[in-house]
């Protein structure tokens, strides 16, 4: 039952008396929580997302709760790739951003070479070890 | 029912009769499709996931199994987060990669003002303008 006395909002979807201990009413107690709940219901179901929160350490449930939402909407978005279809763009994305660091190495690499056989000292690679993926040994005494 | 004559992976699973016009049987035909089945059943419902499969075109279903299978397996691993854990680990990536490629374009755009002053011409960044995010200006005649 909701602190306030009236059914949670999955109780309230369902339309069943929400009783103290409902599993569902700690996580849906806002007003637009049976939105969220009806499409959760749609996608996996009320009895398999209870047993899985009922398997669960209480302190987890609440982000449980989020992740099962957020993959439910996915789903009624894209039937076909769900929330698939965003770990299909940020793999692209990291492999475009992985191609974009390793050119930026072998340019920063090249750079640092021109700059030495014109005998500037080059500090600016000491402070961005991390760029190209070693320390700058000359800033070494 | 499958090609093979047997029930398919979902039926044989589920103890029914497999029809000819079992919605699982052309995506549940292999020896192991009974275990990613079982998988698919404990997290969707093979209620769920067969009313999901029969409002899209067949062309999309298979590729629609493959991601229900995915978020089902991975709800599996990960009862609390299931596959969004992968989301957020992503996304995590793509702000790291990020930074690294800005960090990578302040130092090629101090090397490149650095190179200029001492009288050299520069002519690496004119083959990756895709870095610094522009084309250097200094190839044009």
């Amino acid at each position: 039952m909701a602190a306030s006395g009236n059914p949670c909002g999955a109780c309230k979807f369902l339309r069943r008396k929400c009783t103290d201990d409902c599993i569902f009413a700690p996580h849906f107690c806002s007003q637009d929580s049976s939105a969220c709940f009806a499409a959760i219901h749609k996608v996996f179901g009320a009895s398999n997302v209870s047993k899985l929160l009922q398997n669960m350490p209480f302190a987890d449930r609440s982000e449980a709760v989020v992740t099962v939402a957020y993959e439910a909407q996915a789903r009624l978005r894209d039937p076909v790739y769900g929330c698939v279809a965003q770990i299909f763009a940020l793999q692209q994305q990291v492999a475009i951003l992985q191609g974009q660091v390793m050119q930026a190495k072998a340019l920063l690499a090249r750079s640092m070479v021109t700059q030495q056989t014109f005998g500037q000292p080059y500090h600016g690679f000491a402070d961005h070890p991390s760029i190209l993926g070693y320390t700058d040994t000359t800033q070494q005494t």
